[in-house]
């Protein structure tokens, strides 16, 4: 019932009863994280358990002893481990710094659950655990769409619960400048529409975080996505401005002027304002996706370049010089930066793009291009960590993510090969919650509980790789989290009573538990084409905002598939074919009129099941017409439509297979 | 889709659009009430379409108009009424009083639903709006089981939004003190565990009220249900202690001494400071259940008596005597208590039996006896409210609470013989919650939605009674609260998942949609039967805490047998019948073995109703001796076990009637 996986778990005998006499004594050298830590796991297992803890002096049920205080600043390579050793007659958890005993009482707080003999108990056992690897993130895009203090918080609370150990804070981009600068007060003045964290939010941030083991990684992404940056400060830009507060998505075209001696100054004591509030040794600067469109047509540009040999002196450059030469000016930039960064105290983290084999190695290369991307950097002596992958926003299942392994080719399915030495600069990885398509109402369901899989790859040992018991205990860690207020389960009912109006909103559920939302590029698409292309101020209300990323519907049903459940496989067809009968009033509203195909498709998918069924049950093969026809469908009913899939075409493809094969 | 009904509704041509656009403007000379209250508005409607409101410069889609103030301090009968009218072009809301703009705010944000033409929408209309009863309360007892504050303020939302306008804080009792003294701190601090509201946040509860249109009436229990008083003041009481805290239920001994003039000095005081702090102008004083034991058996309290004539001056009162002379006694109380309630400026209130002749008209007497004990009441010159049929904790239906009048019999269903000026003595009526079998955790759930019918019985005129119609609103206000952070419908499935432990809670859903806990008594009955008789400390973590009141599927399934939809009822039974074999592996674990008869009794029965279904499909009347026996099986049934019923037990009967009188 664990999740992430423990590195060695040894079950005892008989197990612990928790009950109103549970209480925590602490000893050892651990700082007050330890004590609080402790506090938050009694009201916690109030909670999961309905009891009340009654106060006053009991002797320890749990025992935790820490060895030490641990680093004032939670640092990269901390030791995280611990030991937890549960009999019937008590528990005790040993660990060398704090964060080993929060890792603990995570674990603990899971094996909490209800006895066969009596109320509440953990079994005996013993566990010895630490990480796999030692960066474990959660990358969480603020800019595209505001997600406030409380959605912050509360996600800290679950990635405590699944050992990750790094919150990612993507703080600006082209839509938005998200932090108070008292030394550059336009920038999030201007820069936000008022929707920014004060520095006072972000101190408290960080302490909560670090109350959970959670370093703070803050990242301004320069010299691209930066338009909200020249909203109040144009002259920093290649080109003269105004500069309007992005409310598209995709490449922009402002950047900053590498060429602008001034920019450096800006940069400098605003690195050193945002390196003391941010106590983190990473500073990320993003670096990504830069065109170059006006770096090419700016002529300073193009004479500081001659100048500093990214172009010849003389002549018209042709395109690929251009190119060549604005990969030189960022590298340019990002040397420059890097003295900066350096210069306040900070290592200097950026993506991809960032890699030049010019600058010193003790940067660290976020990955979004790939394992191969990732191993040629720690081939050249770079760090890095690995994001391919594991993009909330292309909704691939957690089963997929799951397999996707920072030291394993995912095509080849081979492991890198790498030294040692080389293996040992993969620090880990970073799920990414970008937020083009996401607000703060179902940005829970986007990261959970699919995040909690990917936690597990970057904690449990590579041989942890079975997806059915990763989906068992998945489901179990989804409803622990909403003990902590994340709203993943709890928007998804108000987000279709919203949809439903004065309808009922069952019908409307038994379409939307089968569906799942296209990914990033397919809703770009799809805006593209309704002529009406997104925008920051597009309402995400639809039924493609309420579905969840993985159908839990659509994967039980395969399963009743796999087990051969026929009786059940006809429920639920047949539930889903009649759907339409209900749910085809409320699709009079304007808002769900785009769901007419698809509830269609629902019906005749369904429909389809049940002549496959009858089929398989018949022991008869299908004429041929009857599945080439059946396979015709299925490939139309597979197009995405209101931006939605239908999640149970796949398994009924299966079933026509199943029939035909016969 | 409004809940309550409004006095008059006129339909109009179209709909006014809520878009991105939507603006509200004020005028007129209402206070900072009136704009608080029409941001919370924009915000919730936000909220309820899923849009984000522009900022900036736009014309108002709605005006408002408010042609006063309002009293400093809200008054009983306070102009609540207001005329909201809504074209294609805009809506206009004019009132004499932010009262009156609250609560047709309240019915512009139910109005708010998608539209056939675009988006969202109001429709056109024209409402003239006021209420039956100028006092329409929710009494809450937060001494039984501890109520954060958070809960009070969800509850608060939940109230403006059915336009209740009273909070009854019931915030002493035998089991807790729970509001700060800082005249007599041991009140608090050794009669509450800690757990009590400090001052300002007492304050903060008022004006959050204030702010919704809702007075805030303390009530402190006297002279009896206060033995958590006496654990710090224990020279207040008539036997000598020392006390402590209550921790069971029921009618306890301790009881203040009326014959101690201490007392009455205690009491100047202590009604001098909540008289400051709760600006309302009525004080409850409780003054329910006192059984006189401690008074019968102190020599100096039946001294007192003798001296004020309560007793002959001599020989030994037999137990008639006794009481009698005890109710003479709790009448000089009162009446002392009545003076200091009204040296500080206050009307007093109290339960029925605070009613003596002798007493002040002033006093509102608050009726849990009934109608018959209210309707004396105002024949002699009192005024009253009603809590008999209001009971929250009965776990009755909603249903039945409608149909219960303030002015009716419920016996006779005749409306009670009162002169006008009578009538005009009931001032409305209050839902109690008591908390015996509460807790924060599913208080929400006992509360709604089931108050809002009585909120409309309150509200709306006389005639509002159709229980069909009502319950069809009342599914849309239930949805509409969980926006308020209400948790009535979320904590549902975290205490079934809870009780789940790592099992599927499909199953356990299934058993917990069809049961219903049993009410106060049937709970208190079953602790003592059981042996571990309830108290504060008990876990309420079982299937009857997580059970709703009122079993919708129940409700839903009657629907099914009265529209003879038997294909839907078959599926609803099979359903049922077989579920135990899913459920069964998970009523091995102790918290849930209690539920192996009820599970069992659920299948009989479902079995039973398929059987009956059968004999209604082929038309054939089933045997004598069927039916005896299928009736003798449903009475068996339809007793308690593990304290909740299984609602679909009535409907099953209902079926076996329709296949035997074929």
């Amino acid at each position: 019932m664990l999740m992430p996986k423990p590195a060695l778990l040894t079950l005892g005998q008989g197990e612990l009863r928790i009950d109103r006499n549970f209480a925590i004594a602490v000893s050892g050298l651990g700082d007050a994280r330890v004590r609080s830590a402790a506090n938050r796991l009694s009201t916690r297992i109030e909670k999961r358990t309905g009891l009340s803890f009654a106060s006053g002096s009991k002797s320890a049920v749990l025992t935790i002893d820490c060895a030490s205080k641990g680093e004032t600043v939670q640092g990269l390579g901390e030791d995280e481990s611990y030991k937890l050793m549960v009999t019937s007659e008590g528990a005790r958890l040993t660990a060398n710094s704090p964060l080993g005993v929060m890792n603990g009482l995570a674990t603990f707080e899971q094996l909490v659950q209800p006895s066969s003999v009596e109320g509440f108990s953990v079994p005996a056992l013993t566990i010895e655990d630490a990480p796999r690897f030692k960066w474990r993130g959660l990358h969480l895009d603020v800019s595209r769409h505001w997600m406030p203090i409380e959605v912050v918080k509360r996600n800290l609370d679950a990635m405590a619960a699944v050992k990750l150990n790094v919150f990612h804070w993507h703080l600006s981009d082209n839509q938005g400048f998200r932090v108070e600068s008292k030394v550059y007060p336009k920038l999030h003045e201007l820069g936000s529409d008022g929707l920014y964290y004060t520095q006072d939010q972000v101190r408290e941030v960080i302490s909560y975080a670090r109350e959970r083991g959670i370093r703070v990684v803050p990242e301004f992404d320069i010299p691209g996505h930066s338009t909200s940056w020249l909203v109040g400060y144009p002259e920093l830009g290649a080109a003269p401005g105004p500069f309007e507060i992005g409310r598209t998505w995709g490449i922009f075209d402002p950047v900053m002027d590498p060429a602008n001696k001034d920019l450096y100054a800006f940069l400098d004591k605003f690195i050193g304002e945002m390196a003391d509030l941010f106590p983190d040794s990473y500073f990320h600067i993003g670096g990504d996706e830069v065109n170059g469109k006006e770096w090419s047509e700016n002529p300073k540009v193009t004479d500081f370049k001659r100048k500093h040999g990214m172009l010849p002196a003389i002549g018209t450059p042709d395109k690929q010089a251009l190119k060549l030469s604005n990969e030189k000016l960022q590298a340019y930039f990002n040397e420059r930066v890097l003295a900066l960064v350096k210069k306040h105290g900070k290592k200097m983290m950026g993506w991809d793009e960032i890699l030049a084999p010019e600058l010193s190695k003790d940067i660290v290369i976020q990955s979004w291009q790939g394992q191969k991307s990732l191993g040629d950097a720690v081939q050249q002596g770079f760090q890095g960590i690995l994001s391919s992958g594991y993009y909330l926003d292309h909704m691939d299942s957690a089963g997929l993510h799951y397999s996707i392994d920072p030291l394993v080719d995912p095509k080849t399915k081979e492991t890198l090969r790498l030294t040692a030495d080389q293996k040992s600069r993969i620090l880990g990885g970073e799920v990414c919650m970008w937020t083009e398509y996401v607000t703060s109402e179902n940005v829970d369901s986007r990261i959970w509980p699919r995040t909690a899989a990917m936690a597990e790859r970057f904690w449990s040992p590579m041989t942890v790789t079975d997806a059915a018991d990763m989906y068992a205990r998945l489901d179990l860690v989804s409803r622990q989290l909403d003990w902590y207020g994340v709203t993943h389960h709890a928007s998804y009912p108000m987000m279709l009573a919203r949809l439903a109006g004065s309808g009922p909103v069952a019908p409307l559920k038994t379409l939307a538990d089968v569906v799942q939302p296209v990914g990033l590029s397919g809703r770009a698409r799809a805006g593209r084409l309704s002529g009406h292309p997104y925008t920051q101020e597009t309402p995400l209300n639809r039924l493609v905002d309420a579905a969840r990323p993985e159908s839990a519907e659509a994967r039980r049903f395969s399963g009743l598939i796999d087990a051969s459940a026929w009786a059940e496989v006809r429920q639920a067809l047949t539930a889903w074919k009649d759907n339409q009968q209900t749910l085809a009033p409320l699709l009079q509203s304007s808002i769900l009129r785009e769901l007419v195909p698809v509830s269609a498709d629902l019906t005749q998918v369904a429909s389809l099941g049940l002549e496959a069924l009858d089929y398989v049950a018949k022991h008869q093969k299908p004429a041929a017409a009857w599945t080439a026809s059946a396979n015709q469908t299925l490939v139309e009913a597979k197009k995405p439509k209101a931006e939605v899939i239908i999640a149970i075409v796949d398994p009924v493809t299966r079933l026509v297979e199943l029939a035909s094969r016969q």
